[in-house]
């Protein structure tokens, strides 16, 4: 038998318990060019949040009674695929589930001697997903100021790690003064700031104003709400916004103190370059990004942290988790 | 003697005549590397407003007393820049005044035969912004629509104009029906919208999508406010959004119903591109602006509208007029 994580009820506001369901089922036979996998271990991500309502975006959501969607590596069982031998780790979009029967041209091979969860995280979808945004949108200069939020979760502390060794200024935010210490001492932003310290968008402006001195050239944007409005007036003209991502508002998309017409003025006034971007449009370029960015995870010059949550009955709490920042660093479930 | 109009005190809302004065002064007399100009027509544009308050933006306010900012053309009366004689048709930041000395090295001399005036809108800085955010941030393609408001106005005509010319649909909004008939039948846009016709956005972006059937893939930004919030919901994926003005918010701010967070998720989802510029920022690109489009206004296959008040005394009226969209065409004050 296998089990999975089902979506039960769409949430209203925060995910609760009961919007998840464990179930078990038959372990699938694989049809034509499919590949039996069984999971190792799979991602949370906050756009899981996403698919879990019926909005309209850009992926379908989640049908009731459907498997939560994750990538997720692990090993095949058996394969009617002949690219693909029993043993073999794999990554593909597994779901919250045990096992997966996948086609095989959706999955890609890890090579050997990769900590397969690498492929969830720093050499994944979130570590590709900094790369990307602060190059190709962020465009980042020498001698310019980066801020970018969660600066301790996998694209964060990615786009910080890229920012300093391109040789800017990096300004993380975080939640907690732990996460703080780590943004600064094992991934070397400049400065950090607690989110949680500051009860406004105004007083953590005056804040942050004082770790950017000379202004902000880009904001990589991961998570919207209060963050944004600190950041917005101490942008510099031409100023560029990679958004990757509005966590602060995926369970609660009440408006702060910031107005639509005020964005739109700064943005006028400054030249902002605002782009809106999800990483799976830009697969052609994971090759560029494994070459720039593998050896230096290898050399251990970016570093990186995950989060493990043991058991596929933990996932819920894991991800709930995730929406509010308990974790520290890429958040994973193991399966095994 | 020469006259002037000043800024007597800054507005809170709309303009009202009682911040503006009109002045006399001597006539000056042109120091080393000036020139003295005899103003012949100036030009009225939204940006205006903004230099009349002093919130940070990217150019200094008018001082309380300083002449209104505005470019015109003019003849040249005496020279001390040894590139300019008497008797020279010239442009230049003359302000809304009858003369102006101005240093030479920040005048252009216009080429014999053109109407002074035109360098004040289709072939001037309306026009110039039009083309410059329709290609450098727009990237028209064949089959795409761009939506565009002040359709009949300066930036709007030419957008549209070029986007038509470029095998879009083009699809206007204008404040009124006889604009709405100018738009089409003399511009050519495919289809326009009267936004008076409609009390809030959702009415409008009803019928708006009833114009847009395959969806709004350059959404040209000159006005904000109802029309802003119509179009965001019909953008497509990798929409573009130049950003120029955003005039309905200039008197006042008052958010509408979409708020940032829905403007911020909408950009993520549909991976939006948003850019702010200012053409000043692009003067190198003159030269090409003026050798794409200048035989296309000889020619009669780019088509513009002037409206000219008569009188540096009318400009007040004009220019808020101006900010309520009772002009049809560019505005231009003329003073001879």
């Amino acid at each position: 038998m296998m089990q999975m994580i089902t979506l039960a009820s769409r949430p209203d506001g925060a995910p609760q318990p009961e919007n998840f369901k464990l179930e078990s089922a038959e372990v699938p036979t694989p049809g034509a060019g499919e590949v039996l996998i069984k999971v190792h271990t799979f991602s949370l991500d906050p756009y899981m949040r996403g698919r879990m309502s019926d909005a309209k975006s850009y992926a379908a959501p989640v049908p009731i009674g459907g498997t939560m969607e994750a990538g997720g590596v692990g090993e095949v069982l058996s394969s009617k695929d002949p690219g693909f031998q029993p043993g073999d780790m794999v990554l593909g979009m597994t779901g919250w589930a045990t096992h997966a029967s996948l086609p095989g041209n959706t999955l890609r091979k890890l090579p050997d001697g990769l900590r397969p969860s690498l492929a969830l995280g720093v050499l994944g979808m979130p570590g590709f997903t900094g790369w990307h945004g602060l190059n190709a949108i962020g465009q980042p200069k020498p001698g310019e100021t980066l801020v970018v939020a969660a600066a301790t979760g996998p694209v964060g502390s990615m786009v910080g790690q890229l920012a300093k060794a391109a040789g800017l200024r990096a300004v993380g935010i975080a939640g907690g003064p732990d996460k703080c210490k780590l943004a600064q001492e094992k991934f070397g932003f400049d400065a950090c700031l607690d989110h949680r310290d500051f009860a406004d968008p105004a007083s953590m402006r005056t804040a942050l104003a004082a770790k950017v001195p000379d202004g902000i050239d880009i904001y990589f944007e991961n998570v919207g709400g209060k963050v944004l409005e600190a950041v917005v007036p101490l942008m510099n003209p031409h100023g560029r916004i990679p958004l990757c991502g509005t966590i602060a508002w995926y369970n609660d998309a009440t408006p702060g103190a910031l107005t639509l017409p005020q964005l739109w003025r700064s943005t006028l006034v400054k030249f902002l370059h605002i782009q809106g971007f999800i990483i799976t449009n830009h697969w052609h370029q994971l090759p560029e990004f494994l070459k720039a960015v593998a050896p230096k995870i290898a050399s251990g010059e970016i570093a990186y942290l995950e989060d493990v949550a043991q058991g596929l009955e933990a996932a819920p709490a894991a991800f709930m988790g995730l929406l509010e920042g308990r974790n520290t660093g890429k958040q994973v479930v193991q399966i095994v």
